[in-house]
């Protein structure tokens, strides 16, 4: 087996990013569920930074399910852009169910789209290496929230079991 | 070599993207420069669909330098959130110049940070596959804008081609 960190790296079969299979499959399974519904997806990211966004619309002929995304590192971000308040995020912190709950039903509130999912965690850093907060929103129906612990993983592993976490709260709302 | 569609997915070393070596080593010495210069960024993408941003958000304690990122898929987001007006980009097309500038002006008046970096171009469908406009905007500096034509060559090499464009703009304007 190859090292994909070097040898791979330059050719163009390469050049998409390297999800497990049943995630590239649930990203694929999901768009076309969404689609069929004729239904429109948003994304509020935190530590996802924006790989959310990118693998639901990396799909051809079914981009247009993404109705607009957020990337809201900053605090500045999530408040600006999806309407939560600092002294919340600061009562809470900017990991949290609150946090994610409120993230998600922002980005539904700044968009046109009928789901909204939403990260916030820490990837290979801050006080607990793993762990992050999702939610999902639906509009004119309830708000999932989930916390997983995926532990000191590293920076990559993390943002990709993100990705499976957040594709089955969309799904579990279809 | 193995199949980097089939083989390595599912093993941890393989969780993050694939970039080309150059690319990736772009991404890092983009964001060093920023970081060292006390600067932030922001992105506003279409055609990309936040891989940049994604990708400006996976280095290990630069992450701070990323303010924001806004994935402005359809016409209404790149309306509401960046403020374009629909007749502007009924006018000149969703893919031109024109736009892409405001898309860039308009991610730095809807944030904080200090250099705004905008991608709108057709993947691998619409009339022209692979033509990409790009525009970097920095405060109280001029924009710069850039085309490119990949070709046919396929949506992730697009995607990915878009990323290095993209980083060298923010380089030249540092």
């Amino acid at each position: 087996m190859t090292d994909p960190g070097t040898n791979q790296r330059g050719a163009t079969e390469s050049y998409s990013p390297v999800l497990p299979d049943d995630v590239e499959e649930l990203v694929g399974a999901v768009l076309e569920r969404v689609a069929a519904a004729e239904l429109s997806l948003t994304t509020a990211e935190s530590c996802t930074g924006g790989m959310l966004a990118s693998i639901l619309t990396d799909v051809q002929g079914l981009s247009g399910v993404f109705e607009r995304g957020f990337v809201v590192y900053s605090d500045p971000a999530k408040c600006e852009l999806l309407g939560l308040a600092q002294a919340d995020i600061d009562r809470c912190g900017a990991v949290s169910e609150e946090v994610a709950v409120a993230m998600a039903e922002g980005a539904l509130a700044n968009s046109r789209a009928d789901i909204a999912v939403s990260t916030t965690g820490y990837a290979d850093d801050g006080p607990v290496p793993g762990l992050v907060h999702f939610a999902c929103a639906r509009r004119d129906g309830p708000t999932t929230h989930r916390v997983e612990r995926f532990g000191a993983i590293g920076r990559g592993p993390v943002r990709i079991e993100s990705m499976r976490v957040a594709l089955q709260m969309i799904e579990s709302v279809l």
